[in-house]
Protein backbone atom coordinates (compact mmCIF):
# COMPACT_ATOMS: atom_id res chain seq x y z
CA UNK A 1 0.00 0.00 0.00
CA UNK A 2 2.92 2.17 -0.55
CA UNK A 3 1.75 5.37 -1.49
CA UNK A 4 -1.55 5.26 -1.53
CA UNK A 5 -3.86 7.29 -0.44
CA UNK A 6 -6.68 5.99 2.08
CA UNK A 7 -10.02 7.11 0.48
CA UNK A 8 -12.01 5.59 3.20
CA UNK A 9 -11.08 7.89 5.99
CA UNK A 10 -10.78 11.43 6.35
CA UNK A 11 -8.80 13.19 9.69
CA UNK A 12 -11.12 16.11 10.83
CA UNK A 13 -9.83 19.56 9.86
CA UNK A 14 -12.40 22.47 10.45
CA UNK A 15 -12.70 24.00 6.78
CA UNK A 16 -13.11 20.92 5.70
CA UNK A 17 -15.99 19.91 7.79
CA UNK A 18 -17.17 23.60 7.68
CA UNK A 19 -17.49 22.65 3.63
CA UNK A 20 -20.28 19.82 4.18
CA UNK A 21 -21.85 21.83 6.72
CA UNK A 22 -22.12 25.11 4.50
CA UNK A 23 -23.56 22.95 2.00
CA UNK A 24 -26.32 21.56 3.21
CA UNK A 25 -29.16 23.67 4.01
CA UNK A 26 -28.72 24.32 -0.20
CA UNK A 27 -28.65 21.00 -0.96
CA UNK A 28 -31.95 20.28 0.87
CA UNK A 29 -33.58 23.31 -0.36
CA UNK A 30 -32.73 21.96 -3.84
CA UNK A 31 -33.94 18.44 -3.35
CA UNK A 32 -37.53 19.60 -1.36
CA UNK A 33 -38.68 23.17 -1.81
CA UNK A 34 -41.66 22.98 -4.60
CA UNK A 35 -42.22 19.48 -4.19
CA UNK A 36 -45.87 18.31 -4.13
CA UNK A 37 -47.00 18.20 -0.42
CA UNK A 38 -47.67 14.01 -0.96
CA UNK A 39 -43.62 13.71 -0.88
CA UNK A 40 -42.74 16.31 1.57
CA UNK A 41 -45.06 14.62 4.64
CA UNK A 42 -43.88 11.18 2.94
CA UNK A 43 -42.35 8.61 6.06
CA UNK A 44 -41.82 5.41 6.72
CA UNK A 45 -44.67 4.69 8.54
CA UNK A 46 -45.45 4.37 12.68
CA UNK A 47 -43.33 7.33 14.03
CA UNK A 48 -40.87 7.80 11.78
CA UNK A 49 -39.96 11.44 10.14
CA UNK A 50 -41.18 12.86 6.57
CA UNK A 51 -38.80 15.32 5.07
CA UNK A 52 -40.61 18.00 6.46
CA UNK A 53 -40.37 16.58 10.24
CA UNK A 54 -36.43 16.33 9.63
CA UNK A 55 -35.75 20.11 8.72
CA UNK A 56 -37.59 21.00 11.82
CA UNK A 57 -35.26 18.46 13.70
CA UNK A 58 -32.02 20.44 12.24
CA UNK A 59 -33.40 24.11 12.93
CA UNK A 60 -34.00 22.81 16.59
CA UNK A 61 -30.19 21.39 16.37
CA UNK A 62 -28.76 24.65 15.12
CA UNK A 63 -30.63 26.65 17.82
CA UNK A 64 -29.80 23.89 20.57
CA UNK A 65 -27.32 21.51 19.76
CA UNK A 66 -24.53 22.31 17.48
CA UNK A 67 -22.83 25.44 18.58
CA UNK A 68 -24.91 25.70 22.01
CA UNK A 69 -22.64 22.33 22.60
CA UNK A 70 -19.51 23.15 21.67
CA UNK A 71 -19.75 26.43 23.41
CA UNK A 72 -20.36 24.14 26.85
CA UNK A 73 -17.57 22.30 25.89
CA UNK A 74 -15.29 25.23 25.34
CA UNK A 75 -16.37 26.99 28.84
CA UNK A 76 -16.77 23.74 31.03
CA UNK A 77 -15.27 21.27 29.99
CA UNK A 78 -16.32 18.05 31.58
CA UNK A 79 -17.63 19.79 34.43
CA UNK A 80 -21.09 20.50 32.78
CA UNK A 81 -22.85 18.09 30.99
CA UNK A 82 -24.02 18.77 27.79
CA UNK A 83 -28.29 19.97 28.14
CA UNK A 84 -30.39 16.60 26.90
CA UNK A 85 -31.33 17.12 23.07
CA UNK A 86 -35.20 16.68 22.23
CA UNK A 87 -35.65 14.60 19.36
CA UNK A 88 -39.29 15.52 19.22
CA UNK A 89 -39.20 19.75 18.99
CA UNK A 90 -39.38 19.58 15.32
CA UNK A 91 -43.22 18.83 15.74
CA UNK A 92 -43.72 21.87 18.29
CA UNK A 93 -41.13 23.91 15.64
CA UNK A 94 -43.11 23.25 12.62
CA UNK A 95 -46.71 23.25 13.35
CA UNK A 96 -48.34 25.36 11.14
CA UNK A 97 -45.25 26.39 9.14
CA UNK A 98 -44.41 25.97 5.35
CA UNK A 99 -41.48 24.12 4.30
CA UNK A 100 -40.31 26.93 2.24
CA UNK A 101 -40.09 29.10 5.23
CA UNK A 102 -38.50 26.02 7.54
CA UNK A 103 -36.01 26.09 4.53
CA UNK A 104 -35.34 29.64 4.79
CA UNK A 105 -34.79 29.41 8.72
CA UNK A 106 -32.54 26.43 8.48
CA UNK A 107 -30.24 28.52 5.83
CA UNK A 108 -30.35 31.61 8.34
CA UNK A 109 -29.27 29.39 10.98
CA UNK A 110 -26.53 27.70 9.37
CA UNK A 111 -25.08 30.54 8.40
CA UNK A 112 -24.96 32.16 11.90
CA UNK A 113 -23.87 29.44 13.35
CA UNK A 114 -20.66 29.34 11.02
CA UNK A 115 -19.86 32.87 11.47
CA UNK A 116 -19.80 32.09 14.96
CA UNK A 117 -18.10 29.11 14.77
CA UNK A 118 -15.48 31.28 12.40
CA UNK A 119 -14.87 33.76 15.39
CA UNK A 120 -13.92 30.71 17.82
CA UNK A 121 -10.91 30.31 15.76
CA UNK A 122 -10.28 26.94 17.12
CA UNK A 123 -7.09 25.39 17.27
CA UNK A 124 -6.28 21.71 17.48
CA UNK A 125 -5.84 21.79 21.35
CA UNK A 126 -8.99 23.55 21.35
CA UNK A 127 -10.29 20.79 19.14
CA UNK A 128 -8.55 18.33 21.81
CA UNK A 129 -10.81 19.89 24.44
CA UNK A 130 -13.35 17.66 26.05
CA UNK A 131 -16.76 17.72 27.04
CA UNK A 132 -19.47 15.41 28.50
CA UNK A 133 -22.03 14.08 27.00
CA UNK A 134 -25.52 12.68 29.28
CA UNK A 135 -25.44 9.38 27.71
CA UNK A 136 -21.75 8.82 25.91
CA UNK A 137 -19.59 10.47 28.35
CA UNK A 138 -16.87 11.47 27.84
CA UNK A 139 -16.29 13.53 24.04
CA UNK A 140 -13.83 16.00 22.00
CA UNK A 141 -15.27 19.27 21.02
CA UNK A 142 -13.19 17.52 17.38
CA UNK A 143 -15.68 14.73 17.95
CA UNK A 144 -18.86 17.11 18.76
CA UNK A 145 -18.16 19.15 15.28
CA UNK A 146 -17.25 15.50 13.17
CA UNK A 147 -21.05 14.88 14.35
CA UNK A 148 -22.39 17.76 12.93
CA UNK A 149 -21.06 16.71 9.39
CA UNK A 150 -21.85 13.21 9.65
CA UNK A 151 -25.57 13.84 11.00
CA UNK A 152 -25.99 16.36 7.95
CA UNK A 153 -25.58 13.67 5.87
CA UNK A 154 -27.56 10.93 7.72
CA UNK A 155 -30.20 13.08 7.17
CA UNK A 156 -29.69 13.73 3.99
CA UNK A 157 -29.40 9.89 3.42
CA UNK A 158 -32.98 9.84 5.51
CA UNK A 159 -34.79 12.32 3.37
CA UNK A 160 -33.61 10.74 -0.18
CA UNK A 161 -34.67 7.02 1.14
CA UNK A 162 -38.01 7.95 2.51
CA UNK A 163 -38.62 9.35 -1.32
CA UNK A 164 -37.19 6.45 -3.00
CA UNK A 165 -39.25 4.14 -0.79
CA UNK A 166 -42.69 5.74 -1.69
CA UNK A 167 -41.86 4.11 -5.24
CA UNK A 168 -41.13 0.05 -3.78
CA UNK A 169 -43.87 -0.98 -5.32
CA UNK A 170 -44.19 1.25 -8.46
CA UNK A 171 -40.28 0.44 -9.44
CA UNK A 172 -41.46 -3.59 -9.76
CA UNK A 173 -38.40 -6.04 -10.55
CA UNK A 174 -35.88 -3.32 -10.24
CA UNK A 175 -36.58 -3.09 -6.46
CA UNK A 176 -34.08 -5.89 -6.26
CA UNK A 177 -31.07 -3.93 -7.69
CA UNK A 178 -31.76 -0.54 -6.31
CA UNK A 179 -30.35 -0.71 -2.51
CA UNK A 180 -32.37 1.96 -1.19
CA UNK A 181 -35.38 -0.16 -1.89
CA UNK A 182 -34.51 -3.42 -1.03
CA UNK A 183 -33.30 -2.40 2.01
CA UNK A 184 -29.31 -3.39 1.96
CA UNK A 185 -27.65 -0.85 3.37
CA UNK A 186 -27.92 2.12 0.90
CA UNK B 1 -57.05 3.00 8.63
CA UNK B 2 -60.31 4.44 7.31
CA UNK B 3 -59.72 7.87 6.38
CA UNK B 4 -55.86 7.65 7.04
CA UNK B 5 -53.93 8.52 3.98
CA UNK B 6 -51.17 6.04 3.35
CA UNK B 7 -47.84 8.00 3.83
CA UNK B 8 -45.15 5.10 3.12
CA UNK B 9 -46.43 4.68 -0.66
CA UNK B 10 -47.40 7.15 -3.63
CA UNK B 11 -48.36 5.79 -7.23
CA UNK B 12 -46.47 6.94 -9.66
CA UNK B 13 -47.90 10.36 -11.22
CA UNK B 14 -45.42 11.37 -13.85
CA UNK B 15 -45.73 15.41 -12.88
CA UNK B 16 -44.56 13.84 -9.47
CA UNK B 17 -41.75 11.66 -10.68
CA UNK B 18 -40.55 14.44 -13.11
CA UNK B 19 -40.72 17.06 -9.84
CA UNK B 20 -37.87 15.21 -8.40
CA UNK B 21 -36.00 13.87 -11.42
CA UNK B 22 -35.83 17.51 -12.13
CA UNK B 23 -34.10 18.59 -8.99
CA UNK B 24 -31.49 16.14 -8.96
CA UNK B 25 -28.53 17.71 -10.30
CA UNK B 26 -29.53 20.99 -8.64
CA UNK B 27 -29.00 18.76 -5.60
CA UNK B 28 -25.81 17.20 -6.22
CA UNK B 29 -24.76 20.57 -7.67
CA UNK B 30 -25.72 22.14 -3.94
CA UNK B 31 -24.04 19.23 -2.16
CA UNK B 32 -20.33 18.40 -3.77
CA UNK B 33 -19.40 21.80 -6.75
CA UNK B 34 -16.70 23.14 -4.88
CA UNK B 35 -15.56 20.73 -1.89
CA UNK B 36 -12.38 19.86 -1.16
CA UNK B 37 -11.11 17.54 -3.92
CA UNK B 38 -10.63 14.53 -1.06
CA UNK B 39 -14.39 14.64 -0.37
CA UNK B 40 -15.24 14.12 -3.84
CA UNK B 41 -12.45 11.53 -4.56
CA UNK B 42 -13.57 9.79 -1.29
CA UNK B 43 -14.94 6.16 -1.47
CA UNK B 44 -15.95 3.39 0.52
CA UNK B 45 -12.99 0.93 -0.07
CA UNK B 46 -12.33 -1.55 -2.87
CA UNK B 47 -13.98 -0.67 -6.38
CA UNK B 48 -16.50 1.19 -4.43
CA UNK B 49 -17.04 4.92 -6.43
CA UNK B 50 -16.44 8.42 -5.02
CA UNK B 51 -19.15 11.02 -5.76
CA UNK B 52 -17.06 11.86 -8.87
CA UNK B 53 -17.64 8.47 -9.94
CA UNK B 54 -21.72 8.44 -9.17
CA UNK B 55 -22.37 11.75 -11.17
CA UNK B 56 -19.98 9.73 -14.77
CA UNK B 57 -22.60 6.98 -13.79
CA UNK B 58 -25.37 9.54 -13.98
CA UNK B 59 -24.24 11.02 -17.55
CA UNK B 60 -23.97 7.66 -18.61
CA UNK B 61 -27.62 6.81 -17.87
CA UNK B 62 -28.85 9.87 -19.61
CA UNK B 63 -26.99 9.28 -22.34
CA UNK B 64 -28.37 5.42 -22.37
CA UNK B 65 -30.61 4.34 -20.24
CA UNK B 66 -33.56 5.93 -19.20
CA UNK B 67 -34.84 8.27 -22.16
CA UNK B 68 -33.39 5.34 -24.92
CA UNK B 69 -34.68 2.85 -22.95
CA UNK B 70 -38.55 4.88 -22.61
CA UNK B 71 -38.19 4.59 -26.82
CA UNK B 72 -37.30 1.11 -26.88
CA UNK B 73 -40.45 0.31 -25.10
CA UNK B 74 -42.67 2.43 -26.64
CA UNK B 75 -41.05 1.50 -30.02
CA UNK B 76 -40.15 -2.13 -29.99
CA UNK B 77 -42.56 -3.19 -27.02
CA UNK B 78 -41.14 -6.84 -25.58
CA UNK B 79 -39.82 -7.47 -29.12
CA UNK B 80 -36.29 -5.72 -28.11
CA UNK B 81 -34.66 -6.29 -25.41
CA UNK B 82 -32.79 -3.28 -23.77
CA UNK B 83 -29.11 -3.11 -24.52
CA UNK B 84 -27.09 -3.56 -21.87
CA UNK B 85 -26.32 -1.00 -19.29
CA UNK B 86 -21.93 -0.42 -18.70
CA UNK B 87 -21.73 0.03 -15.36
CA UNK B 88 -18.09 1.23 -15.67
CA UNK B 89 -18.59 3.34 -18.39
CA UNK B 90 -18.12 6.64 -15.86
CA UNK B 91 -14.69 5.80 -15.71
CA UNK B 92 -14.10 6.63 -19.52
CA UNK B 93 -16.73 9.26 -19.34
CA UNK B 94 -14.98 11.37 -16.89
CA UNK B 95 -11.51 10.49 -17.37
CA UNK B 96 -9.63 14.42 -17.38
CA UNK B 97 -12.46 16.29 -16.54
CA UNK B 98 -13.33 18.26 -13.84
CA UNK B 99 -16.38 17.83 -11.47
CA UNK B 100 -17.53 21.29 -12.23
CA UNK B 101 -18.37 20.18 -15.85
CA UNK B 102 -19.54 17.08 -15.19
CA UNK B 103 -21.73 18.62 -12.65
CA UNK B 104 -22.71 20.78 -15.89
CA UNK B 105 -23.01 18.15 -18.10
CA UNK B 106 -25.76 16.26 -16.14
CA UNK B 107 -28.25 19.22 -16.12
CA UNK B 108 -27.93 20.04 -19.17
CA UNK B 109 -28.49 16.42 -20.29
CA UNK B 110 -31.08 16.00 -17.79
CA UNK B 111 -32.95 18.81 -19.04
CA UNK B 112 -33.02 17.93 -22.17
CA UNK B 113 -34.60 14.59 -21.44
CA UNK B 114 -37.22 15.59 -19.68
CA UNK B 115 -37.51 17.83 -22.35
CA UNK B 116 -37.98 14.98 -24.92
CA UNK B 117 -39.88 13.17 -22.15
CA UNK B 118 -42.78 15.75 -22.02
CA UNK B 119 -43.17 15.62 -25.67
CA UNK B 120 -43.94 11.80 -25.49
CA UNK B 121 -46.91 12.72 -23.59
CA UNK B 122 -47.51 9.55 -22.21
CA UNK B 123 -50.84 8.20 -20.99
CA UNK B 124 -51.62 6.11 -18.70
CA UNK B 125 -52.49 3.14 -21.15
CA UNK B 126 -48.37 4.08 -22.17
CA UNK B 127 -46.81 3.46 -18.74
CA UNK B 128 -48.69 0.08 -18.95
CA UNK B 129 -46.86 -0.84 -21.80
CA UNK B 130 -44.00 -3.64 -21.56
CA UNK B 131 -40.29 -3.86 -22.09
CA UNK B 132 -37.94 -6.77 -21.74
CA UNK B 133 -34.92 -6.03 -19.38
CA UNK B 134 -32.12 -8.26 -20.68
CA UNK B 135 -32.02 -9.86 -16.87
CA UNK B 136 -35.16 -8.96 -15.37
CA UNK B 137 -37.39 -9.44 -18.17
CA UNK B 138 -40.84 -7.97 -18.81
CA UNK B 139 -40.88 -4.70 -17.24
CA UNK B 140 -43.30 -1.36 -17.73
CA UNK B 141 -42.71 1.63 -18.23
CA UNK B 142 -43.85 2.67 -15.48
CA UNK B 143 -42.05 0.64 -13.46
CA UNK B 144 -38.94 2.12 -15.50
CA UNK B 145 -39.50 5.69 -14.86
CA UNK B 146 -39.95 5.04 -11.20
CA UNK B 147 -36.69 3.00 -11.49
CA UNK B 148 -35.23 6.35 -12.65
CA UNK B 149 -36.68 8.33 -9.86
CA UNK B 150 -35.57 5.81 -7.18
CA UNK B 151 -32.16 5.41 -8.85
CA UNK B 152 -31.46 9.03 -8.61
CA UNK B 153 -32.25 9.00 -4.92
CA UNK B 154 -30.50 5.38 -4.29
CA UNK B 155 -27.26 7.93 -5.62
CA UNK B 156 -27.92 10.99 -3.30
CA UNK B 157 -27.65 8.32 -0.73
CA UNK B 158 -24.70 6.48 -1.59
CA UNK B 159 -22.81 10.42 -2.12
CA UNK B 160 -23.77 11.55 1.18
CA UNK B 161 -23.09 7.82 2.52
CA UNK B 162 -19.51 7.92 1.43
CA UNK B 163 -18.71 11.60 2.68
CA UNK B 164 -19.78 10.54 6.38
CA UNK B 165 -18.61 7.46 6.53
CA UNK B 166 -14.96 9.46 6.16
CA UNK B 167 -15.55 10.70 9.68
CA UNK B 168 -16.38 6.99 10.87
CA UNK B 169 -13.49 7.18 13.09
CA UNK B 170 -13.35 11.14 14.19
CA UNK B 171 -16.75 10.95 15.69
CA UNK B 172 -16.02 8.80 17.92
CA UNK B 173 -18.64 7.41 20.51
CA UNK B 174 -21.40 9.19 18.96
CA UNK B 175 -20.86 6.44 15.90
CA UNK B 176 -23.66 4.48 17.45
CA UNK B 177 -26.09 6.99 16.84
CA UNK B 178 -25.20 7.48 13.90
CA UNK B 179 -26.83 5.57 11.55
CA UNK B 180 -25.29 6.44 7.93
CA UNK B 181 -21.62 5.11 9.95
CA UNK B 182 -22.87 2.17 12.51
CA UNK B 183 -24.03 0.69 9.19
CA UNK B 184 -27.61 0.17 9.98
CA UNK B 185 -30.13 0.93 7.26
CA UNK B 186 -29.34 4.30 6.56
Amino acid sequence: MTGQIDRTRRPFVIDEAVAILARTPATLDALLRGLPDGWIVAHEGGETWSPFDVIGHLIHGERTDWVPRARIILEHGEARAFDTFDRFAQFAVSKGRTLASLLDELAALRQKNLRELATLRLTDADLDRRGRHPELGVVTLRQHLATWVAHDLDHVVQISRVLAQQYSDEVGPWRAYLRIISGTQG
